[in-house]
């Protein structure tokens, strides 16, 4: 069996580079180790960027989201007990849009399937060989059958506990990574959301932010113990953590309550490695860089690897041009440290870092001058939207 | 004897709230430890923010600065080899002029000499009281003489190690402070700048700052651990190291190297005591905050800080509202946070810590933005020309 482009993992990244080099007219199979219905009910990230959006429309695989998906020209910095907007769209031009990630992943499987794509659900013991000759191989067990996948190029899109970029000879890559002493507890909530954009919120408890997924549902996080046990937090401790650090100066606003049908604690990490290729396997999205989540980037930087991926597989199979794919992981990763030091100035600028009251004081006035300067606004925003 | 405003240091903050004082008809007399010969020769900082120039013109104490400071219309980052120029005037309007901390301390004296003004050089043993009560008091010892002044209000000018704050009792002011793990090892050197404008540079080995004092004279700076030895660092090895971190990609530019005739290493830290008053003593510039040396902001907030006293002064004195002087350390803590959070940023981006390699590709990431992108320039312009 051979492909042109094997791609090991049916997340936004593999299942979008897939479809794209099907525009392309370039072959692949996707190998994923979950089950369809599993990977299109995983609750994940659901702000996308305005160039990930213009992605998936160029790509036509916007209908559902462009109905569906709810388009937000602004979001809420609060701290100290007020509420401060940043006018994203009148300062950039741009916008964001609300749409879960899980929704775009239906959205691909269910177009690639049109398509008459080769997608393989539920593999197991994938294995990837020869990545320094001409025809890498994948091996992966697909129920009881062994199977042998001859590639000219794999695609890593599998995840930070995936298998690829593990596959890389030790010494070749470099990693660069920073862990956070905290962790989000995030909730969906049966709640009609009290807010109409979401709402950064620094408070001396911690972070908060408050975002949505529909009209009903509300989608919550709380900034709580890197080793925090999930069990500490009975639904009325979440309601009433989310009340205090939410407070407005003078006001009984507080988040509108439901039932919570989701509840998890996630850590909080910053990983890059370089470079984003060896040999013919190229990777992409958290299979190589994670962020903390407080930039919204990590969806997006994997659309924006694998669009760049695209472009540099059609120049090679199609044009006969290899120097865009030599320049793959120099290209994406321009876009990949830009989106770390983002996720890396949200995350510090609006979460408690132990008890030092210097490091607030300087969180509050960095606060207060992203609110008062246009410039500094327009800087943030500029990397909000992307 | 008795005076309206005791002024305890005669450094720019004291120099010129006399001034100020003097202009609005309000009495005082200031009191500083040192000779005038040594307030007059003390190497500080020499960047005057384009408020500083404003308040300084204003104040008519300009005439020299107007004739020998240097109006700088940008400044250089440069990093990973490369020079990146801010075009600080382009972005925002406003410049900064380079003249020495001493050389206003020269004009202020001349200037309040002329005007008559009562300042005691030598002065020991310096003790204030009763600053709660309605005539505070200072005593001291000039010569052989005990003396006691009587004020209606004292203003603590006297730097972080002065008596002022100390005098405050424990538990009525609330200190935020933080210390780095460098310090700066700068130079003066008969030497003709090789540069127009500053240049800030990050380097593997660490920061380094490339400034000048006039057309012969530089002034240049290197990050070093905080607990150097001065004696580590003979001249040949201080002109080696400098030329390391400003090496410019495929070039052989370095700076022009001459006689040191000055040499030393100053920490880092940044500190913020609130309020800045208690009861009738009101506290300004290092008496109360202190900046890293990197924003180049600490005589610029010395100078904001008894601008604002000095107006809430006349308005007290002369007009009889006491709102604005009730309102010192609020008003003036506005502008003090942030700049601690410019030059924390500044500091930050630009310094070794430790050897964490996420860090300084974090800070690469940052620097890239900062010079990319319009809105984050200006910002950082902004924040720099005051």
């Amino acid at each position: 069996m051979h492909t042109h482009v094997g791609i090991v993992g049916a997340g936004p990244a593999g299942l979008l580079l897939s479809h794209l080099l099907h525009l392309h007219g370039i072959s692949s199979v996707v190998l994923e180790a979950r089950t369809r219905d599993h990977i299109e009910h995983r609750v994940r990230a659901g702000v996308l960027e305005q160039g990930t959006v213009d992605i998936l429309r160029e790509a036509g695989v916007s209908a559902r989201m462009d109905a569906e998906g709810k388009r937000h020209e602004g979001i809420e910095l609060r701290f100290d007990g007020e509420p401060h907007r940043i006018p994203m769209t009148e300062l950039t031009g741009r916008a964001i849009t609300v749409y879960g990630q899980q929704e775009v992943v239906k959205d691909l499987v269910a177009r690639r399937l049109d398509d008459g794509a080769d997608i393989r659900f539920e593999v197991a013991d994938v294995r990837i060989d020869g990545l320094t000759g001409d025809r890498p191989t994948i091996r992966f067990r697909h129920g009881a059958t062994e199977q042998e996948l001859s590639c000219d190029v794999i695609a890593g899109c599998d995840g930070f506990h995936g298998v690829c970029r593990p596959s890389v000879p030790a010494g070749e890559l470099t990693v660069y990574e920073r862990e956070y002493p905290f962790g989000w507890l995030g909730i969906l909530a049966e709640a009609k959301p009290a807010i109409d954009e979401l709402i950064y919120c620094l408070h001396d408890e911690g972070f908060a932010l408050y975002s949505m997924r529909s009209d009903h549902v509300s989608r919550l996080y709380l900034q709580v113990s890197a080793d925090e046990d999930i069990a500490a937090w009975p639904d009325e401790r979440i309601w009433s953590e989310l009340a205090t650090r939410f407070r407005l100066a003078g006001s009984d606003w507080r988040p509108n309550e439901g039932p919570i049908f989701d509840k998890g604690i996630t850590g909080m990490r910053s990983f890059v490695t370089e470079p984003m290729q060896y040999g013919r396997l190229l990777l992409a999205g958290d299979a190589v860089h994670i962020v903390p989540p407080t930039g919204a980037k990590g969806l997006n930087l994997a659309v924006n690897d694998v669009w760049i991926m695209a472009r540099a597989l059609d120049a090679w199979f199609n044009h006969g041009d290899d120097e865009p794919l030599h320049h793959y992981s120099r290209d994406a990763l321009r876009r990949v440290w830009r989106a770390q030091h983002f996720s890396w100035w949200m995350t510090s600028m609006l979460h408690r870092f132990g008890d030092d009251p210097y490091e607030l004081r300087l969180q509050i006035a960095q606060l207060n001058n992203v609110v008062e300067s246009t410039a500094y606004a327009t800087a943030l925003s500029e990397n909000y939207v992307g």
